[in-house]
């Protein structure tokens, strides 16, 4: 087993949006971004681990801006936390018009990859050494998102997840009681 | 402006998982799953809005049990919930073997399409009126998980959202005390 | 070898018509259609014998209504007759203009598929028992369907054949006479 | 308009079998060499009538003889007959092994083109002027099959279809009587 | 061991040019093209060796005239020449407008491929027999395009390579100094 | 008009090796990879130039290491010297095994793009500012291989070509004569 940075499993893809990638408006459908950016996790998540890495889940992920046929996107990925057989992968997603020179930032998300052996079964990876004080800030978030993620799929008690039920409908009767 | 039940929305999307679509080991890449998933969320909310409709967000989406090559998967989606200019759309996946006659369900996720005019503003769609018991308790539920997009999303404040990270820290906590 | 009805068969496949599945006026090529009830063809012989199944001829197709980029296609499939290791599937297309709420059957079509062993060898299917009329029907229909089939196909003398030929050509004698 | 030879016509495509293209034995799926026979019937419809040009129908297809992944797929196309706005092609297909340096033929088919103006609706295509004894037969037969396809269409009145069907069922009843 | 004529190994492709395959200005792009050059390429190898052949190099391509969405491609390749396990194949690419009826060649270019055994290494190749003068003049051309391979490819000498570069560099001077 | 530095189109794609990507042997096609440098240098010509960018001419490229099913495929991209209303584009390609956490280079290549305007018309592009070392030997080359390319796409009277003629066949002379 090898210690490795963040750095070490940075990758960045950039892709052209081509027509058949696009719904009637012209812009890049959704889930056609939420594949590429599976392949671009997937493959900081090689890079870490040196196995081969299979999609085990996907953060709540939130389309701010549409991009339009012809602009050009790129994502980057980097492993954030390695815990014992699974990887946080953070990726982020801008749109570039190479013909007005702009890029802007789309959204960012988060996937958990499980590397696996030649039988499909979990294997333990690589130890992940943030480096730099942002590194060390993901991999602290990490362990949050994880319990948010255990919680979304259903793999807490019942009685460890009300509180985080009372307090969303307190929210919404909150909201509710403010409209005129 | 139409009312609508949920079974106006239902999609059934049938298709078998082809070697491009497959890792290493054979199984359909997690990607060109939430792919599929975009395209029966699209057509199911564009049956519910009769408008060209594109995606908002997608919620946290669990990956249980791996598609083989040459295996059929089946996406089914209803629209749960409509807000002013966006809907709900729950989404259901199996996978079949039909050499050994068998299906089992493999995952489910929420997305959220938003209702675009002919310049992608959003424009207001049909009301939802569930008829079902089963369609209530999900329209319901959409109230809670919209109120969960908002805060993932960073569309409150942090006062609202602290006592969330607050309870989530001492769930982690907890989970560190319990270790050997 | 169990029993099974035309409703285990049953298939549903629903598809957004991408630009790349298009002609210069807009429209889905039909050859695409034949591909996709092909796959929906596939996918219902598959569920009725539990055995990979091939292709083993088309019946006529006849394309009345042009599907346009942005529709969905909608096309059934089902078994109407199981043969001895063949079966004959009846496929319907449908179109859907979700801006429109419109929905058109578009054509219907036979196709037929053998289930083959691991090498490629034809191998007995399960019987068919319909449980309707119109099931019944079908299945009627399909023994004078296979019956024309073995005459297209060649597999019948030219004696066999003489009459059909005769009638056809009469026919034809016909419509020329009628012509000013 | 001009008057041409089914020569003038003559498309000839060759791909080569991808994975993607493939069912689970590894041969070439019915759908998809119809698919490409599509193709090949358009440009040739193409080249005779100079007019975009679309599947109007296929005749029975017969799938003989199984491609392999890495074969390669010959397809020959040439119109055999010209009627007012839609034409008769006749296609040939052939598997071609390059390892073992032998070439197959594996079926035929005839697809009709309707020519269209830019409103999608049928337009006179050029006249068909053949110049063999071979070319002579396709073209007298094309009337045949034309007479033919009018029935399978529903295009004729049920006492013109009359005697086909009667024929037909003497020849399954014939059939059944033969089994022992 | 066998020989071949290069018409032995003659291959056509014919493609439609999809949206998939298009820029922003409605063109084929040049990438798309120089991929369905080399399946023919492959093709003509394969036919001429009897193996499985890989791309070795791809000589200079000029683009010369666009080809249009709508058109039609048609690529010819055959075997030039053939060294101990490498072949040389000539490709020449035609546009198509089928609306107007015109053929117009865009451009042409030499690919090397080699056969390869299974393990994937190179296994000499069929003997080569031009039968014409035009094909006796490739053949030749094929040589003195090789040794330029061979320097372009880095496998010449510095001492070798000199006198090209000083012929080049005194062509540049010459060049420069003719602008006023 | 603006002033720009290499760097500046400096573009990176990456790319997992499919299987429709491969041939026979498992082995990345020599033509997807041309189509996927032609990919990067659009892009980069893009970057430079904010014009549409079309292939112009591609150099001799050499495939020297195989690329496997399930490796990963990186392309740098950036432009060497800019001319008149066309650019040099550097390619370079590295294969990566993240099993094994190796990376090798397998080629290089020059590509040449022209920017164009809305009507397909050559358009003045951008300055080149090379700033290393390195960026200024690139650009010095560019006019080398400028001239080479002029001479190989017949832009040069036969008196201008004649001394290369001459030396590549001296040269394949002196060859034969070492031959036993």
């Amino acid at each position: 087993m090898k210690s490795k940075t963040p750095q070490d499993s940075y990758t960045e893809i950039t892709e052209m949006v081509l027509p058949n990638d696009t719904n009637p408006l012209g812009n890049l459908m959704g889930g056609r971004l939420l594949h590429l950016m599976d392949i671009a996790a997937a493959i900081a998540a090689g890079r870490h681990s040196n196995r081969v890495c299979v999609t085990a889940s996907v953060d709540f992920v939130d389309f701010k801006s549409p991009i339009k046929l012809g602009e050009v996107v790129i994502i980057t990925a980097r492993v954030t936390c390695a815990f014992t057989t699974s990887m946080e992968i953070k990726l982020q997603v801008w749109a570039e018009n190479t013909l007005h020179g702009t890029r802007r930032e789309c959204n960012h998300a988060y996937y958990t990859f499980v590397a696996v052996d030649q039988g499909g079964q979990p294997i333990p990876v690589n130890e992940l050494k943030p480096t730099t004080a942002e590194e060390l800030e993901l991999q602290a978030g990490a362990k949050r998102r994880r319990e948010l993620r255990l919680i979304l799929a259903g793999k807490r008690t019942p009685e460890e997840v009300a509180p985080f039920k009372e307090l969303l409908q307190q929210r919404i009767d909150e909201q509710q009681t403010k409209k005129p």
